[in-house]
C-alpha cells in the first residue's frame, strides 16, 4: 500500500495552556497528511484533483487517535501515513506522528469518496474511487 | 447604525502556552460576531442569507486588532459589534471585546459584498449590498 | 453518571470548502463540552478548577469520532455529553452532536487526570481524581 | 533589518466554504512566520528561546492585515517577513504572502517583549529585548 511522510515543526499556535499540542490540531495535521498522501498518488494538489475527477472530496466517516507522548511548540516531528485498506468507495489510512524516532501518537481513519447528489446538489453520496487512483493507493 | 452583542466563555483550545487567547482566534470570534450582527439585521443565518440573496459572501479587505488586556480560558466575555460605515458594496464594523466592563481589545474591519463572476465562477467580484439590507445595517 | 448539554450555532469559520464542518473542529467542540461537563460538576471554570485542585489538566489518551450526518454553518446544534466511566485517575465521556433531534456524530474519549511531576515539572504524570469531584462525575 | 521567508502549501482545513483561506488563519501563518524569523536570528526554537532568556513571549499589541488576492487549498505560497522597527522592549514586523510572484496580502504587527511580573506571576509586563537578540533583529 502507498506510504508517504512529511516533516514539520510544531507551532506555538497549535499548543494549549499546558504547553502541548491541543489534540484537535493533531487531526488537522493528519487531514493534511492524508491530502499529501493522495497527492503523492495522483501528482495533483487537492484543488486540481477535485477538478480533474469531478468529485466532492473524501469526508471522514470514523476516526480515532491514540496519544502516548505529548509534543510541544518547537518540536520537529514527522508524520508517516499509509493506506491500510482501499475499498470500492471507501479507504482507510493510518498515521504515526514521530519525534526522535518514537511514536508519539497514532491516527486511524476511514473515509468515503463522495460526489454531489445529482438530485440535490446540496447533498453528497458515496461514489467509486476512480480505478487509476485506487491502483496507486494500493501501490500497484 | 446597527449594533449587536454576544457573550460567551473563552475556551481552553483558544489559548496558547502563555495561557491567554492565541490572537488569531480573536479574529475568528470577530468573524462570527460580524455574521451574528448581519443575522440580527436580516433575521437569517448566513447559510439562509447566501441562498436568499444569491451572493458569495463578505470577505475581509482590511482588518486591524488592538490588544490591551489579555483574556484567558474560563473568562466570560462579551463582544459588542457595530456598523461604522455602510457603502454601496462595502461596509465597516468595529468590535469591542469586554470583560468585567473593561475593553480588552478592539477590532476594525472593512469588508466587501461579493458575487461570483459570471465570466469565471472561480472568481469573485464586488456587488452592491441589497438596499433592504443596507438600510437595516444603517439602523434605518 | 453526570450529563450536560450545550447548544450553539455552527460558525462559518468551522467549515471547509465542502461547506460542512471541518472534522477536527468537532473535536474542539467536544473538548469544550467536556470542560463544561466538568464545570457542571464542580461549579468552577477550568481556570478556577486548575487553581483549586493544583493539577495540570485532563489530557486525552484515546478518542474516536463517528460521523453520520454533516452539519454546516448556520445550523443550530446541541451537544449532549455524559460520563460513561470514572476510574481512579482516568475517565470516559461520550458526546452526541444533535441537529433537529437527529444524532449527527458521536465522540468517545478517555482522559487521564494529571499533575506535574515533582521530579521534573516539564513532565506530567497521572494522579487520582479528587474524591469529591469523582463522586459528582458519577452523579452520586 | 533581518528578513526571513518560508514556503508551504495552503491546507484544505485553512479554507472556508467560499473555498479560500479563512482570514484568521492568515494571522496564525504570520505568527509562525514571526517565530521562524526570530529563530533565524537566535538559532533556537521558541521553546529553547523562552528557556534560555527566561521571558514569557512576545504578545501582539497591534496588528493589521490588508487582503488583495485570495488564496486557496493547494496553492503553494511564500511568506516573506522582515523586522521594520526594533525598539527597547517592542518591535515591528511586516509580512507579505506571495503566490506566483504576486503579493496576495500584507500583515503588519507590533509586539512587546514580556516577562512574568515578579509581584504576581499570573501577570506579564514589558521587559527589554536582550541586546544580543536586538542586534541580530536589526541585522547588525
Amino acid at each position: 500500500m502507498l506510504k508517504n511522510s512529511r516533516s514539520f515543526r510544531i507551532e506555538w499556535g497549535d499548543c494549549d495552556p499546558a504547553g502541548i499540542v491541543f489534540y484537535p490540531r493533531y487531526f488537522a495535521m493528519f487531514d493534511h497528511s492524508t491530502t499529501m498522501l493522495i497527492s503523492a498518488a495522483s501528482g495533483l494538489s487537492k484543488y486540481e484533483l477535485l477538478k480533474k475527477y469531478s468529485f466532492a472530496g473524501y469526508p471522514m466517516v470514523d476516526t480515532r487517535g491514540k496519544f502516548a507522548i505529548p509534543t510541544r511548540f518547537g518540536d520537529d516531528v514527522t508524520i508517516e501515513s499509509e493506506f491500510t485498506k482501499v475499498g470500492k468507495s471507501s479507504f482507510e489510512i493510518e498515521h504515526k506522528l514521530m519525534k526522535d524516532g518514537k511514536v508519539c501518537l497514532e491516527g486511524f481513519e476511514t473515509r468515503v469518496w463522495v460526489s454531489k447528489d445529482p438530485a440535490d446538489p446540496s447533498k453528497i453520496r458515496s461514489t467509486p474511487i476512480p480505478d487509476d487512483l485506487a491502483a496507486k493507493f494500493r501501490g500497484e
